[in-house]
């Protein structure tokens, strides 16, 4: 043994996360660039300060309210019949997927999903112990289905990931993937993860509307996107009310605090104005996408409120160019790709007079 | 496999939590009775408010300011010399255990503590995967010193679990306890977990004062307690900056969302105010240990906000007896025991009479 005892897997392994820099152009984490409106931040305010009046005692464990609440959203969001029995949350999608791979996995389990995929998944799964296979996407970043159906019969994964729209690439599932690998996986798990899922594009369809054909079928959403409130760290999922009783045995008493019930149940009293950017983020989404494919670059289809465009030689070089003119993206995806998260029209004006002249610097 | 897939060790088990009961006195989960001031109430609301106003970014992953605000109320509060990078916090201290666990223990490796302990600690080692092993404290409580130093060198654990105050006994241990168990732990950790460390009698030291002498030696604290706090899920640690570094590896990113950050620094700003009544509930809680003797009863020492109490032939009745009159306490510790928690005056005046009356009703 040394000193600190870190388990060996996890020995020279940099902590995860983006570089937080203070720069005028933040594009790099997918956050809504819209900030919430004084009416909201006063509901907010007042929201929380009811709730310390009573902060020497525990939260609501069961968070009943929140969840109440939850489950109406979804159901004017893509769902339909939605209980909260049906919902569960956590600080944070990343925790809620934790808590399902710490039900669902384990060691001598595995969980499957296709790459390039959201870089977390991996981590989740080394956290919670459980083996990691990961089967190869398209060079368009779409499933191969019978590729896709064909690992998961040999594998016979307990939990299946399936981020639509996918990141980094802002691919989308079609429906009938969805539910051919729910019923290849038997009685394992398959999460769509649909943290982007409020920015699709119209007619595409959300994983909700399957939830009452695939009892095995986990549905994750997110605040921290459309939402506009990343700061809050609010992830939250639909499934089955067996699959939210069983993760109650893993989860920790009393995970969500009054305070972040009291901000979600304030904010989503606010849902109508909080995602009323989302038809100009999917505007100036396509625009973007446009604009990089009239510049000769090959850009991925998207879904999301994101563009992972390439390929460059030397994609670090772009990244750090972008960096120089105070713009920050993302170096993520393939080797010679790049992700930029949509921002305001002024933002995404830098970023194009940005990208420019880094091009023509380089060239 | 059957559905849903959870894993074979936790089938059947059913989720921790006392019962949350709408009683008029919940004296049941250690909570601290007196809630916060109006000027405490509307502190925390300003600065909720002000981080609302970006809460469509992500929080500073590194909670900088809150990691150096606790590491200052740590100087005042039994430790010195604590600078930030030794300070690290999560939703709650049980999060501050999962995270010690994700990273120290897992398959293959060991934890162990004494037991009657805290009744959470084998659910983490559970759910980090890792093997528990548990010695026994002594008739009054307390440590047999040779014989825990003679298990810890036997089993080699990674992580030590001692609780100072112990839960549910209210047992504090020396000093010497602490120093001669981080010997023995050689490179594994030693976690000494004062979440009641505030209500500790004068004259008992807090394990902060050996931290620059035992590199191996965590000491884990809480907001939920003497802070009045437990609805805002602060716990945190101080340790060598190399296990802080360490738990980042397994930490999720932006694990603590601004609202928390925010909350708990403005609790931290009325510190004296809300640790204020730490000394009433010490008296009181040593009132409550004098008068239960008083009636005939065994009670253990006490330095927490608790007592441990009895023993009765049938536990359940008298604690059902107390719940029909509206007292709500724990039915925890070993067999025959029973545990209030202490509260206001009033509280404590029906807790007695309450109990005064089961007894007779049962005798």
């Amino acid at each position: 043994m040394t000193f600190p005892p870190l388990r060996e897997e996890l020995r020279g392994i940099a902590p995860y996360g983006a570089p937080q820099l203070d720069v005028p152009v933040q594009l790099n984490v997918n956050e809504n660039p819209y900030g919430p409106s004084q009416s909201v931040v006063d509901d907010v305010a007042a929201s929380v300060a009811a709730a310390t009046t009573a902060l020497n005692r525990y939260p609501d464990r069961e968070f009943t309210e929140l969840r109440t609440a939850l489950a109406a959203y979804l159901n004017s969001s893509g769902g339909s019949g939605i209980t909260p029995d049906q919902v569960w949350a956590a600080n944070g999608s990343n925790e809620v997927m934790l808590q399902l791979l710490q039900a669902f996995g384990g060691p001598g389990r595995t969980a499957v999903s296709f790459a390039p995929t959201y870089s977390m998944y991996p981590e989740y799964a080394r956290d919670a112990m459980t083996g990691w296979v990961v089967g190869h996407r398209e060079s368009d970043f779409s499933l191969d289905l019978d590729a896709a159906r064909a690992l998961v019969l040999e594998e016979r994964p307990t939990v299946v990931l399936l981020p639509s729209p996918n990141n980094p690439t802002g691919t989308a599932l079609p429906p009938e993937a969805v539910s051919t690998l729910c019923a290849a996986a038997g009685d394992g798990i398959v999460v769509v993860d649909e943290a982007y899922g409020e920015f699709r594009r119209s007619g595409t369809p959300s994983a909700l509307e399957l939830l009452a054909t695939h009892r095995n079928l986990v549905v994750t959403r997110t605040m921290s996107k459309a939402f506009a409130l990343a700061g809050a760290r609010v992830g939250y999922l639909a499934a089955a009310p067996e699959i939210c009783d069983a993760i109650r045995v893993v989860r920790l008493p009393y995970h969500l605090s009054a305070v972040t019930q009291a901000t979600a149940l304030a904010a989503l009293r606010h849902a109508a104005e909080l995602l009323g950017r989302v038809d100009d983020l999917r505007a100036e989404r396509d625009e973007t996408v446009r604009w990089l494919r009239e510049q000769g670059l090959e850009v991925a289809d998207s879904d999301a409120n994101f563009a992972l465009f390439g390929r460059f030689e030397d994609r670090h070089a772009v990244w750090q160019g972008l960096l120089d003119r105070g713009v920050l993206i993302r170096e993520t995806g393939p080797d010679g790709w790049l992700r930029v998260s949509i921002g305001t029209a002024d933002e995404m004006a830098a970023f194009r007079q940005a990208l420019t002249q880094v091009r023509k610097e380089l060239s």
